[in-house]
């Protein structure tokens, strides 16, 4: 059977992808047509005037595969070209030592093409020293006094600090870590670049609606896997990264206490969508966000009444995590959680901890159930609207149990009005 | 400063684990009696009997601790002493091809242990090539009729095949594994014992209430992250076990045609609990469950009209594992996936088979948003009565919109009065 000339030149133009010179399909036969299609959608060469003309033929097969794709929308995951200015990202980070010389020395080549954002622990007394070589803008007390002096219930001291840099950053993307990481290597000993990678997470989509068993299905070499609807593949937006550590994790005192030889050594290669509607302890050790859809959320509301400087001494960011991803849930947003790594070093003496405060192990019994009930109104379609919200359920139904709850609805409520003042001014 | 002789024994006796010889702990002064307490708990001592003691001394800091460590329930996951006798294993493998000598052979390191239940699919005509030194049951076509012939609805054939094995089984765990499946290796070359994990996965709890960022606290090296609610620690029973597959992954058909070069080569060494609410495609290529707790929700309901041989050409692993699903969320049971890992052959055209067939993909649309609004009934306790009751909505909500829902509606109907039969009998 010879093809007729109109086809074959059809056909030279569609896999070499001139598809300027194509105006009609239908000389195209009915069991090539299909094939013809998935080549050019395969191509990524499927535009909208090409969309046209294959529907065009009112070919049941096509016009099938076109719904079912849902072709509208993004069909099939694409490697992210996260065209990301680097001017667009803060990294944010809370000195809690005077001496960030190593630590910025080993995070220069992460960091050095970043602007940096250094927030001064208002109780340190020290000068601090930060070696050359960084685009920064440090901030001390006296900042934090001439732009937040007139709060009485926000403390930014302490972890808390870095929650300032949070406040005056013009970015859109933020990133925070720790002062007592550095970088991690990947399994083939890669430095691991955690910037790059949280922005990946942020700038991709997330998929809340639907758990996809391969992870992030927005990675390179992944994908949805069957089963998971075509009308949800398309995603939303990512409000929250969350990093891991290697070496030293994220625990509480009694499990560091009670397991003083537990290292975290293994490096899992993933990054998920942490379902909606379920909660997660989200630490600020290394993590990332969407200034300009979370930023309001990400706020130092509750302080224990013993606070200290070590990280099991404190909860403001499990808190402020639990606020963000009940916000994300609300607002349809999605967080991330996995890649990328930090090394943690090791830094205090847990059963010195645990002798002098552990009461943020017990708050948890209350605040993580609390926040499993929380059900925002629908007015609320902003981040500041859902803290304001969020804010008045805590006074209501924790106030009364712990003064430490009343006085974190105060810090909420405050912390809007104050991110509204510096975002306007 | 001396110590005092009853107390200074009473430290060495602690130290030593001699904790028989202790009848009375109010000589050890307050400061270092937390350490004590927090030593004979690191060191796995913590009996009841010594618990009370320490609780008899009325000391603020060890009674607050052990209620915050709500220490009467598992306070901080041990390794699993997985204790599972291999006779509690079946392993189920649904034959659609006749060969499976090189299929057994490959799995005969991990499988030769345990007893197989091989069923061989009814529309397969040649005789099945099995090899010796297996312990094994083959059921065939006259089987399956003499125990479920009378119902109509169940139909057996391709894929399905392996749910009779479910249906005879007397094993409180089943694993299962597609024929086109082979030992994977890990990332250190060593040969993934698929029973090994899968059962690891369903004897250790599962965490559906809260998430863990650190992946299974229940691994060797894992534990709970800072801000985990101590008493969500113990988790609940694990009903579920999804495993991944390395090289050909469980893509669908038009994933499948349009990015044939992809393979997964990312070997994630992680495994979590699905949290609660969040649905997930289940595939069946690579499974296990506690058969006990859940196996009457394994079941083959939802049949493609033109249901083909090739993965991609069903959905009913995807409907049977909404189902159980929702099941144990229902009852409060946990879903794990990630490892272990299988490795998978390439197989089929997926161009051809979406010419052929691909409205499983369409189904999806309506499938998930069905099981995401389910709401079991309070009196639903078991397995069966959850089936049942799905039978009924899906019926209501879903049968007038396809026959195809129709039929699974009765076929799950059917699947508990014959699972009921056969378990009774």
């Amino acid at each position: 059977m010879r093809t007729p000339p109109s086809l074959l030149s059809l056909t030279i133009d569609l896999a070499l992808h001139n598809l300027s010179n194509i105006s009609d399909l239908s000389p195209v036969p009915d069991h090539i047509l299909l094939d013809l299609f998935l080549r050019t959608l395969r191509a990524g060469k499927l535009t909208e005037k090409v969309l046209k003309l294959f529907m065009a033929t009112g070919k049941d097969e096509v016009l099938s595969l076109i719904e079912a794709l849902n072709i509208q929308h993004i069909v099939i995951p694409v490697l992210p070209t996260t065209n990301i200015k680097d001017a667009e990202v803060d990294i944010v980070i809370g000195a809690l030592h005077s001496d960030l010389t190593a630590f910025l020395n080993e995070w220069k080549p992460v960091f050095s093409r970043f602007h940096l954002i250094i927030v001064k622990d208002p109780d340190l007394l020290e000068e601090l020293q930060i070696p050359e070589g960084f685009n920064l803008d440090v901030y001390t007390k006296s900042d934090i006094d001439q732009v937040a002096g007139s709060s009485t219930s926000i403390l930014f001291s302490g972890y808390s600090c870095r929650y300032f840099g949070y406040l005056i950053s013009r970015k859109k993307y933020i990133i925070s870590v720790d002062d007592d990481c550095i970088p991690a290597r990947d399994a083939n000993g890669v430095l691991v670049d955690i910037v790059a990678q949280h922005i990946t997470n942020l700038a991709t989509p997330a998929t809340p609606f639907f758990f996809n068993t391969l992870y992030d299905p927005y990675r390179k070499g992944a994908d949805f896997v069957r089963g998971y609807p075509f009308s949800m593949r398309s995603g939303v937006e990512c409000g929250l990264s969350c990093g891991l550590w290697l070496n030293l994790a994220d625990y509480d005192a009694p499990t560091q206490a009670l397991k003083p030889e537990q290292k975290n050594s293994r490096y899992v290669d993933a990054v998920l969508t942490v379902p909606a509607g379920a909660l997660m302890p989200v630490s600020g050790i290394n993590m990332a966000f969407n200034r300009e859809l979370v930023g309001p959320a990400l706020l130092p509301a509750l302080r224990l009444a013993g606070e200290g400087k070590l990280r099991w001494e404190t909860v403001e960011d499990i808190w402020s995590g639990m606020c963000v991803k009940v916000i994300c849930d609300h607002l349809g947003l999605g967080v991330k959680s996995g890649l990328p790594y930090v090394w943690r070093k090791e830094r205090g003496n847990a059963i010195e901890s645990l002798k002098k405060e552990w009461e943020g192990v017990k708050l948890m019994e209350e605040v993580v159930p609390f926040f499993q009930s929380i059900q925002l109104q629908r007015s609320a379609t902003t981040a500041e609207d859902c803290v304001v919200e969020m804010a008045k359920t805590v006074k209501e139904q924790l106030g009364q149990t712990d003064p430490m709850f009343a006085r974190a609805a105060e810090a909420m409520v405050e912390w809007v009005k104050l991110w509204k003042a510096v975002q306007s001014s």
